[in-house]
């Protein structure tokens, strides 16, 4: 149920050793047509890594055969010969591949790149290179799971996905665990699809499914040098979807993997929905949803089982957002603590005891609404990112 | 050396039961003149708590004599209900010193109003205006001290400061640890001066001070709702200061009441000082600081020692300030990890041991720079802010 479920993929996942753990640190996927559509979002820091500068190049070229992932390196802040590395690993895997399939000759052109790991250190090249030839002798199409796990960093368990069609399919892999932010965090995500879609309507359907997805998760403010989302398609089901149907299914994927990602964020015990309503413009409601999944006190008050809304209206009050401070509505787990910016049904009322928790703010200011999605901060957060490098 | 020492001023703090610790929770601060000058900064929050709402009308008046402040309770989100009590707790204050020294009447329209505390709930307003009674009984020319006691909430340790001009004084007291952010969050400050200085000049030491000192102390972002910082003047020394010998001195009990927020921030194990240069204009400065200091991957790093500079250039890739991502410099503690976007020198050189951290950030962009205050995120931090509703 992940990237190889499509038709026309294969993928493979691999130990290289550039994790000291010895765990599967290299993965593949290969579209083997007949169509090598591509899709792409990126982050949006300005301090990009290697891997996302020359695969923001290869998406613009229009066609992208195969995409190599590490884990164990994020290749970025290491300058001109950190994208040395990425273009000499997508040269070796497209010489690698071509080698394997004479039929088929491929550029490195073709080949998409992708790293996560520790900022700032050049990859183990020899390693790595290795670990390519191993992951294209690996090929097979039911590879995917084996991919998957080759991606996560401090992930506790590979994400996948699928969503069908009528006679086609969209696939998923995603990794992903802190960093999550704004524009997805060091996130990695490769989505495929057996329908036949031309590059207008792949580009449409993922900036529609991943802005009201990937791009609302905010697990810790945090965004990464290198999130990657590849959608790429090889029409192997000969089925073309309309734009609602293709959009449908890969908001669909992106949508579950958002929220296998919550699930497994560093050191999270609570997964928090927040839903803004009764805002004046869609873009305010997520202005609001952000303001409040990004602060600490908040997130801490959630560690600690407390409802506590003054924190949630003060984090309100930061935002350029629509409202009267006297006209706001919040719930918690649906016990309306707080009715026109005041005190309202007892907060003993509310039950934290469960991990998902949801916060419902009405700004009545409008009709507009949007979801935002985070986690609580907790000890253990800290407790991950204070005592390992990542 | 507090905000009794310029001439011209009484205070007082005593304990009327707000706090259920039994610990002093009402300060009064009296101007007895013969000027009743005053300037203030209040929070940028669009929730604003009563007492902020009344004092910015009092402030508007253009005359305050006494200040009365609250621990124990924030009166904000309370609505209708909670401006009165505001209102009331002035009207109060105005007639009891009126009494108590009868050639003096004094209106409700002079008194300004600070509180802290829980946000949501009302305030217990008979034990509040019987403080009230109890700290103008015990109004003193020594009375300093006990004020800058009664204002503390999660304060370990009371914050005063004085800065001597040539026959003038200026004297303060804040109160503040947590929730310190843009505008200066859950910081409540009184700042007394007996020089003789016209509101224009006031306000314009004020702004110039704060601006420099309290408003770029960002210890975890959050901002609060009752942020209050008020400036008043006895011109009891009969000597004028120049504009910038009075700015010099305002800045230097900020500068010094700032640092002493960051010091006993809530369970921060490093006070850390961020020096953004070449940069291509100031805010642009403020920005990226504000980015590294609000980054909670920058800020756990920090606390397990870590000079995880990958972490500071991601948080500087947020903004959007000038600069070349293959150009930044960075060093903590002195030792350039970072050198035009990559690493340089040993990371295992950095000293992190103790208390003090500076990060240096090096745009190369112009010639403008700016300094922003942090500390780390702790477990500390997370239990202080789970465990209880503040």
């Amino acid at each position: 149920m992940t990237v190889t479920t499509p038709r026309g993929f294969r993928a493979a996942g691999v130990a290289a050793g550039l994790k000291s753990s010895g765990a599967p640190d290299v993965a593949l996927v290969v579209n083997d047509g007949p169509d090598a559509g591509v899709a792409a979002v990126f982050t949006g820091n300005r301090v990009k890594a290697a891997p996302v500068l020359w695969s923001q190049q290869v998406v613009r070229g229009g066609v992208v055969r195969a995409v190599v992932l590490n884990s164990g390196g994020a290749n970025a802040c290491t300058g001109p010969a950190g994208f040395q590395d990425t273009h000499a690993t997508a040269e070796h895997t497209a010489a690698t591949l071509t080698s394997s399939s004479p039929r088929r000759m491929l550029g490195a052109g073709e080949v998409a790149v992708c790293s996560t790991g520790l900022i700032g250190e050049r990859l183990p090249m020899p390693a790595l290179l290795a670990g390519v030839d191993a992951a294209v002798r690996g090929l097979s199409s039911d590879g995917g799971p084996a991919a998957a796990e080759a991606i996560m960093t401090t992930d506790t368990r590979p994400k996948t996905t699928v969503a069908r069609g009528d006679g086609w399919t969209v696939g998923g892999m995603a990794k992903g665990a802190g960093m999550l932010a704004p524009a997805m965090a060091t996130m990695l995500c490769v989505l495929t699809t057996d329908a036949v879609a031309g590059p207008d309507l792949l580009d449409a359907a993922l900036r529609a499914a991943t802005r009201v997805t990937l791009d609302r998760v905010d697990s810790d403010g945090c965004m990464s040098t290198n999130d990657t989302v590849l959608l790429l398609s090889s029409g192997a089901s000969g089925v073309a979807p309309s734009e609602a149907e293709l959009t449908a299914a890969v908001t669909a994927t992106c949508h579950d993997l958002a929220q296998q990602l919550l699930a497994d964020a560093e050191g999270a015990t609570k997964q928090v929905t927040i839903d803004v309503v009764g805002a004046a413009a869609e873009d305010e409601a997520v202005e609001v949803g952000r303001a409040v999944a990004r602060n600490n006190l908040v997130k801490t008050a959630l560690f600690g089982n407390d409802p506590n809304w003054g924190r949630i209206l003060a984090a309100v009050g930061t935002t350029a957002a629509a409202f009267d401070p006297d006209s706001v509505d919040v719930a918690v787990n649906g016990i309306w603590v707080c009715r026109s910016g005041a005190a309202a049904e007892d907060r003993s009322k509310v039950d934290l005891t469960g991990r998902d928790v949801t916060i419902r703010i009405d700004l009545h200011a409008g009709t507009a609404e949007a979801t935002v999605w985070t986690n609580d901060l907790s000890h253990a957060y800290v407790h991950e990112n204070s005592a390992y490098s990542t």
